[in-house]
This record gives C-alpha cells, structure tokens and sequence, in this order.
C-alpha cells in the first residue's frame, strides 16, 4: 500500500494555511513527518516530549493566529498532548493535533503502542475526525480531504481552538511516493462572515444603556492587537461608566481601572452598594481576579450583558446574574453601538477612579520600604523589562502578581489562563519566541519553571527567549490562600518544599546564566542578561527570594493599602 | 458545608487496604490531602508533576499489587496523570486516580482550573465514578461510601487496572473536621473466588494437547513472583513442547527460548513450516519482540489457544489464529492440566533447541570481538550488575537489547509495556524503589531518559536507585526500523539527535553523578555506582556510546548470527 495520501495531506494543509508543525520523533508517524517535509511549504520544529511540544505549538499559535499543526507518534505520545489541548480549548487557540494510529483492525489486540485513540479528547476538543487509512478508491480520497478541509477550518470557526484528526496508517510504512498535485482535489473555502446586531435590538440596547446611570465594564483576557482601545475610548469619558480591565485584557486606556485586587480590597458590605452598577457588561476570556468574581457575584447587578461570539458557550453566567448574552464580537458591538450612545450624569466613574487613585498611592508608598521579596522584585522587572518584549506570565504566582502594577499594561502579555495550569507555561513562551519577531520573556515561578523545564530541550532554541525565574523554594502561591496556613500538617505535601536551582539544566541545554539575590545583584544582572548573548544562545535568570518574607510582604501590602 | 467526609474517604481507603497515595500539590485538592495525613494510616509521597507522580504511583503499584492512590488539583492535572492512566490499563495494575474538582454547577461558568472532568479517561479506564459533593444526606452518605468499595475494588477484580473517582468540593474548602469513626458505614467486602476449567472441558483439551505433535508456549509479560516454574517445568521436558519467553516474562526455567529475536532470525519462508507448531498457546501481557509476532502471524497455526483471566479483553486475536479463549488465570489452567499430561514424541523441541544453541554461540563469537556500543555496554552491564537487583528496562533500545541476553532473565525485571511509551520509565522505577526492599537499577536511553527527567525532582529521592543513562545523543531506535533509514530529509525530526548530557540535571536533584565512554572507564565505575553513596544519594551513571557503531554493531549481529 502507498503512503500517497500522506502527500495529499501536506498538500491540503498548506493550501489552507498551515505554514507550521510541531513534530515529535515516533515510528508511526515517520512517514507523515517525510511527507510533511518533503512539501517544503510547512516549516517543521521537532520536539521530543509531547506535552512540551503541544505548549510550543500553543505558542506558535497564539503568535500566528492560525492554527499550528502537531503530530505525534501512536499511543501515549497523544496523551502526552491533552493538557496543551484542554487549555487550547479553554483558551479558544486554533492547534490541528494529527496523532498517527495504528490500523483500525489492531486497537486492542495486543499490538504494541495501541491504543483507542478514536475521541480521545472528547471532553475538550472542538470536533474530531477519524480519516481512512488509505485515499485508492474515490469515495476514501473524497471523504479524506473533506475532513481534513473540515478539520482546518474548525480550527477558526465558529471559534478557535483544537482539533484531532486521529491518521491511521498500514504497513508498510515507507512506501512514500509524492503526491500527483495534478490530482488534487478542490479545495473547500469558508466564506468570512461577520455577526451583526439587528437595529432594532441595537436601539432597544442604547435606549437602556444611555438611561442606566452606572455601567461596570469588565474585560477578560483578550489577544493583543485587538481594536478596542480607540472604541472603548468613548466608554471611558462616560461619568456613568467604569472600566476594568486586567494585565492579560492587553487595553492600555487611560481612565481604566487596571489593578482590580488592588483597588476593590476592602469594599466592605457598607461600601458594596454604592460600587454595585445598574449594569455589567463583560467580554474576553477569562478573568484572573477571584476577588472581583467573588464581589459581582455578591452584587448581584440588575442587569448583565456577557459579548461572546462563541456558540459553543453561550449563557456564561460566571457572577450569577447574566440577563443577556451577546453572540457577536465585542468590536462589532462597541462600534454599532457607539453612535447611539449619550453621555449619562452620574459619580459612578469618579467613585471607581477616586479609590483607585488612593490606593494606587498607597502601593507606592508600601513599595518605597518593602524589604526584598517577590513583590519587590516585580516591582524592579516592569520597571527595567524592554517595553518592545512580548511577556509571558506563568502561573500562579507571577500572573497573580502582575496584577498588581499598573506598568504591566504597557506590555503584550500572554498566559494559560484557559485552564490555568502550570503545565507549560515556559514552553508556550519558547514557542512563542520562535515565531515572535518581538523577544519574548517569560516570568515564571520555580514549581511552574522545573514541572515545564523540557521547554527547554530544544536543539535549536530561541536566540530571542529569556526566562526569569523567581525561585522562592516553591509553592508559596499556597500561602496566600486563605485557609491552608492552619494546617501544618499541610506543609510537606502542598508546598513542595525545594532547594533546588536551575542553574544546572539551563546550563545542560546550553542558555546563558544569570542569577541574583538581592535588589542590586538583580538591576546588575538585568542589562547582560537582555543583551545578546554569547553563540546567540536564550538566556536564563534565576532570582532567589525568602519565601516567608515574601509571603509576609504581600499580606502586609493589602492590610497597608486600606489601613 | 463541613469537608469531613474526607475523613470518610480517608478511613474507607485505609480499611480497604490502600497504604500509599501520591499526591501532588494544589489548591482544590487540599483539604483531601489533610484529611489524608491526619489519618495517619496512609503513607503520603508530595510529587509536583503529575505526569511523574501517575508513574511513580504504577511503580510503587507494581510492587505492592494492591492500589495505590493518586490524588490531584482540578484542570488540567488530572490530564497529566493520563500517559500513566493509560499504561497502567494496559499493562493491568491498580490505581486509584482521585481527582478533586470544582463543583459541578460551575463547570463552564467561566471559573478557574475548571474543565469537563467526569468521564475524562473514558478509553483507557476500568471505571469512573462522579461522587457526591458532600455527604449530609444519608443518600448521598450512602452513595459516597458505596461508590468508593466499588471504586478500590475495581482496581483489583476482575483483573487490576486504573480506575477514575472523581472528587467535587465545595468552598469554605477548609471547614475540616476530622470523621467521627463511630458514624462510618460499613464497609462491603469482595469475596475472592477461583475460576476453574469444568473437568469434562478439561479433558477435551488435555486430549487435542497429548495428540498434537508439535505446541508452542509463548509467554508475554508477567509480574515477577508469581509460580510458573514448577508448573511449566514439566511442560519444558516434553519433547513435542517449545517454550518462549522474553525478559518481561519473568520466567527463568532451563530449556526454555529466552532470546526470541536471536533465534528466529534467519526462518525463511522454506524453514517455517518445521516451526509452525499444531497448537500456539499463548498467555501474559505484551509481547516485546516484533518479529515473533510477524512469523506467527506468517504461520498461522491450525489452533490458538489464549489464556486469559480478563473478563474485560477476551478474544485477543494477536497473531490471526486464535481459535479458543480460556478465561482463567494461566496457574489454574496448567495446575489443572498437569495431571492429564502425557509425554509425546516429536523433535520438535529439539528444533528450537538446536537452532537457540547455535545462534547463542555466534552470539558470544560476536560479542567478543564488537567494538565499544551499545551493544557492547550491554554485554557488561548484564555481567555486572547484581543478581540481588530489581530491574528496570526504559523504551524503546533498552528491552529491545535485553532480549538479546540469556543473563537477562536472571533478574526480577519490569518494563512499561502496556503501551510502550518512553514517558515514565524512570518515574516508574524511582516508584519501585520507594516499595521494594531490593535495590532498583533503570537501565534508559538519552531520550526517556529527558523525557522523564522530572523522575529526580523530588525531596527525598529513595537511596536505593540507580539510573544507567546510555547516551548516544538521540534516537537511535529509528536506525534499527527497516525504512527510514531512505530518507535523510528525517534526520533532524526522527533522531531528536542532540550533545546533552545528563551531569546537570543530576547535580541539580542531588544525585551521585558517575560517567564512563568506554569498556574500561564502564568497568571500573559499576562498583562505585551500586555502593552506598554520601549522604545515602540515589545516583545515575551515563555511558557515553557512539551513535553510528552502535547502530552497525547491531545490524551486522544480525547478519552474522545467520551467516
């Protein structure tokens, strides 16, 4: 049997704009790989372990805005891809996952590296498809490039995010011939469209809009390079309306509210009624602040409008109290909007602002005297970070922290916050940086930093990625939480207690060193290490910090704020 | 709302005999975790990866055969578990996968570290279950202690393998009390039952067996320990009788065919009927050798018979010619026949001896003039490590090289081949060594070796490991896979090749480093490596091997063993 198929797959994909694979070594899927590279049209990036692979492909993705193609090997190498592809889902990144399989016939026969791969994403994929093993009669090549036509484009709409297309192959393996691009089948275009809101409902909206007199707009996390600042301009000279917005929402508006936990710290239930709007209007992706959710969902506002142009989730209802979903893009609701809208009296706004203003005040004053700790040391990076650097923030702890700045709105910021895990997080960003012509920096934390190090397991890595890594001997994100501090029985387990450095597996995988331990040895480290580097090598920066202090200083910074 | 029925969960595991859990740090799963410690009946291991920790659990499984328990954060946590999920299904050993979880009312409401858990591992798991948010209600009391006897019970009966309870709790997550013994259910019991061949049945097949002039054994995986020798013994002595078996059976009986590839290299097509037995019976897990595979499936015997004691996979037709499934343990099956056996002539066990006998020799003649290899590391490693070892085999060149040994079998030997993957080798064997009272030697190549590396990040790694890196920068199984070996465009992608070593990441975790790059430096490092280290280390030697000769050394053996 011929492998000409595996031509015709190459062909398909990039007639229909896939230009990148993440590929990962395997025997089944050998001559998919040959295929792929033979096209010359698909750049390849071969990467062993296939969660760290399902990360860069992630990145490259999130860089590209179209999908990136990854394919692994039979068995659990397709396994080793779910947790890049569950938070692709949550995420909405386009990524078409082709794992290789062995023929049908074989699954659970006692044939090695077999596994039932059929819907084996099921409960976090946008749809999969199962192609024929072989394209020799018409109705198999017929029904292969339809899938994989409908597989591409499921990529990107109605959403974007994940797909498996699950290649079952058949011995023997490398008989590969080109594929006769003469017998191409056509390709099958979708046709952009875009969602409006009727005029009708758009006046009914505006009507209700213009008379409420307190509109609260919070933004989730959203790409950069959206439209929205010079939309949402309008909103934000409103007296009536008041913008929040997070690290990850990438709007760098004057007048918003860019610092939720800093600001909403202490809104007592005295104070919650007066900060409680007539409306709530919410769009993006997901929200980082578990304050502010826990605050609307007290509110419990008259009315909530949630933008969502995704029909796979409609009725999100995250602070118990949606009234209406929105199923278009939030540009296109804010620019048909935006003719009808009038400026409404009200203090709403200067409410918001004044608090904001107070205890942005106060973080200053905190900060002037707060002993070295993590705090601090994010305080020196969005000083001294290169504006022009695309920023990947892992999680938990550093995401949390940015939060907490309002310079971090001032850069391109990128983070799993699909399913916010810490799974591969520094592989995201290396993946980010290879197609990125901006440099990428990654701040990560060391739990985050050692569970992804395979990120760094590249023959070929990034000359333009650095790692910042705040090694405060792991876990500390715990301490903050309140509730486990009781119990010390706890400590072993949930704190992963550690004295490691990574001073050793940066130096294995051949990227520059850096460390620091205090605020001088960090601002002397920052210059070389965002220089360019010996043999053109990623570099890697490793701040130690005291994990109780730093836990201390960032409980004092909230008691202080409202003190 | 009150945690303590995580009190509960804590006291039904211990009464139901579980003793160990693996738990890796969170948020969501951590009042699970303090009920589980304050217990004090179960034993906690704290490792951050879950991807490492799901392997480290299957080893510490494998060694107590009695369930181990897993126990992680909600998102995608519970997704890194399953390459281990999915190898323990197939390879059949007990886990207890909890996964704690957000409840249910938010799944899809735009909340944190949330996904679609339940049903999660639907393809590669013996059963899920979804408990109760909290027991008040005496139904849900009910159903929570009910759930999880079933639940602990599935991992062993009908067969052993992975099974999924899914955990949901709800905030304040730290309203914990400990359970009130007085109130615990009580506790179902499985009775252990035996499952017999009828005696009329019996004789039947005694009777087809006596008759037949020809009956090939071919024994697949087996857990070391159980009793096999004695009863095969007898079977071993009969002349119309040729027994395989691999490594991985765990069968060390004289007269057996411990090499499979050595000796069937060279049974060309006019050779293979003198091969072709009258009865193939066939019992165990996974098969290693490929080529065994290929000729049955070549000779197509007239009668299969397959033991199996799995209720869940009967008919495994792995060598398309099965024609009888006995679903019994292979013990029952041969303590029952034993006494209806009767000694048949036939030269048919000399065949295979004759042919195993002169293919041993060529072996040595080989071996004794090869230049340093992998092959040649090998050769020494299997001379010198002590018999008194547990061993472990990484995929893929490690068990495949191992078979080629008749020393191999001296040792209680272990490998990951329920589906073959190279992602958790070395967790798996630093789970044993946690278990076992004997040491635990991994013998992996570069790439598991990276692959898992994440198996040394732990605080207090057990002093009885020992790691044999074989280093020959990268893949080198593709070179021994007729095919690819055409195409030079899949150098780079198939070969992973790559100059790391694995010095740094050893330093890093606190293991004894030693490295050796040729017979003698080999040699004289093996007595320090397997003696106590400073500080009671674990420690990992890397043997630094040629890529292309080790590659020719192997290719040409087996041209030399037929020539």
């Amino acid at each position: 049997m011929s492998q000409e198929h595996l031509g015709l797959m190459a062909a398909i994909l990039s007639e229909k704009g896939v230009t990148h694979a993440v590929v990962s070594p395997g025997s089944r899927n050998a001559p998919a790989i040959i295929a792929l590279s033979q096209s010359k049209k698909i750049k390849l990036l071969s990467i062993a372990d296939e969660r760290s692979a399902g990360f860069y492909a992630l990145g490259m993705a999130q860089q590209l805005r179209r999908p990136v193609a990854l394919l692994c090997t039979s068995g659990s190498a397709a396994l080793n891809y779910a947790p890049a592809v569950v938070e692709a889902y949550y995420q909405k990144v386009p990524l078409l996952v082709i794992t290789a399989d062995r023929p049908e016939e074989w699954i659970d026969q006692g044939d090695g590296q077999t596994i039932r791969q059929r819907d084996i994403y099921a409960n976090y994929i946008r749809k999969s498809f199962h192609l024929p093993h072989a394209v020799a009669a018409p109705e198999n090549l017929w029904q292969f490039s339809r899938q994989l036509n409908e597989a591409i484009d499921r990529t990107l709409f109605p959403a974007p995010g994940p797909v498996h297309v699950n290649l079952p192959l058949r011995e023997p393996l490398y008989d590969i011939r080109p594929f006769d691009l003469s017998k191409m089948p056509r390709t099958i275009r979708l046709l952009p469209v875009e969602t409006l809101i009727p005029q009708e409902e758009l006046l009914r909206l505006a009507d209700i809009w213009n008379k409420a007199g307190s509109k609260l707009i919070l933004a989730g996390q959203m790409t950069p390079g959206h439209k929205l600042e010079t939309l949402l301009s309008r909103f934000a000279e409103d007296p009536s309306v008041a913008i929040l917005t997070e690290t990850t929402t990438n709007l760098n508006l004057p007048g918003c509210i860019r610092c939720i936990d800093r600001t909403i710290e202490g809104i007592s239930d005295k104070l919650i009624a007066g900060f409680t709007p007539d409306i709530l209007l919410t769009f993006g992706g997901a929200v980082v602040s578990k304050k502010i959710k826990s605050l609307l969902r007290k509110m419990q506002p008259a009315q909530h409008w949630h933008i969502n142009p995704d029909t796979e989730d409609f009725h999100l209802d995250t602070y118990l109290s949606l009234t209406l979903t929105i199923p278009a893009g939030p540009e296109t609701f804010f620019r048909q909007l935006a003719p009808h809208l009038q400026t409404t009296e009200s203090n709403y706004r200067a409410l918001w602002a004044e608090r904001d203003k107070a205890h942005r005040e106060r973080h200053h004053t905190y900060l002037a005297s707060a002993p070295f700790s993590d705090f601090r040391v994010f305080e020196l990076l969005f000083r001294h970070i290169p504006r022009t650097t695309c920023l990947h923030l892992g999680n938990s702890t550093p995401i949390r922290y940015a939060q907490l700045f309002d310079e971090a709105s001032e850069f391109e910021t990128w983070s799993n916050r699909g399913t916010s895990g810490i799974d591969g997080s520094v592989s995201t960003a290396a993946g980010a940086a290879i197609i990125s012509e901006k440099p990428v920096t990654i701040i990560t934390g060391d739990i985050g930093f050692l569970y992804d190090s395979n990120a760094l397991w590249n023959t070929n890595p990034p000359a333009g990625l650095r790692i910042i890594l705040i090694n405060n001997g792991g876990g500390n994100i715990f301490r903050f939480i309140p509730g486990p501090d009781r119990f010390e029985e706890l400590e072993p387990f949930i704190e992963t207690a550690h004295s490691f450095s990574a001073e050793g597996i940066a130096r294995n995988f051949g990227f520059s060193y850096f460390s620091a331990g205090d605020a001088g040895s960090l601002s002397r480290a920052l210059q070389p290490f965002f220089g360019k580097q010996e043999n053109n090598r990623p570099a890697l920066l490793e701040v130690f910090t005291p994990s109780k202090t730093s836990a201390q200083v960032l409980k004092d910074y909230f008691k202080f704020i409202i003190s």
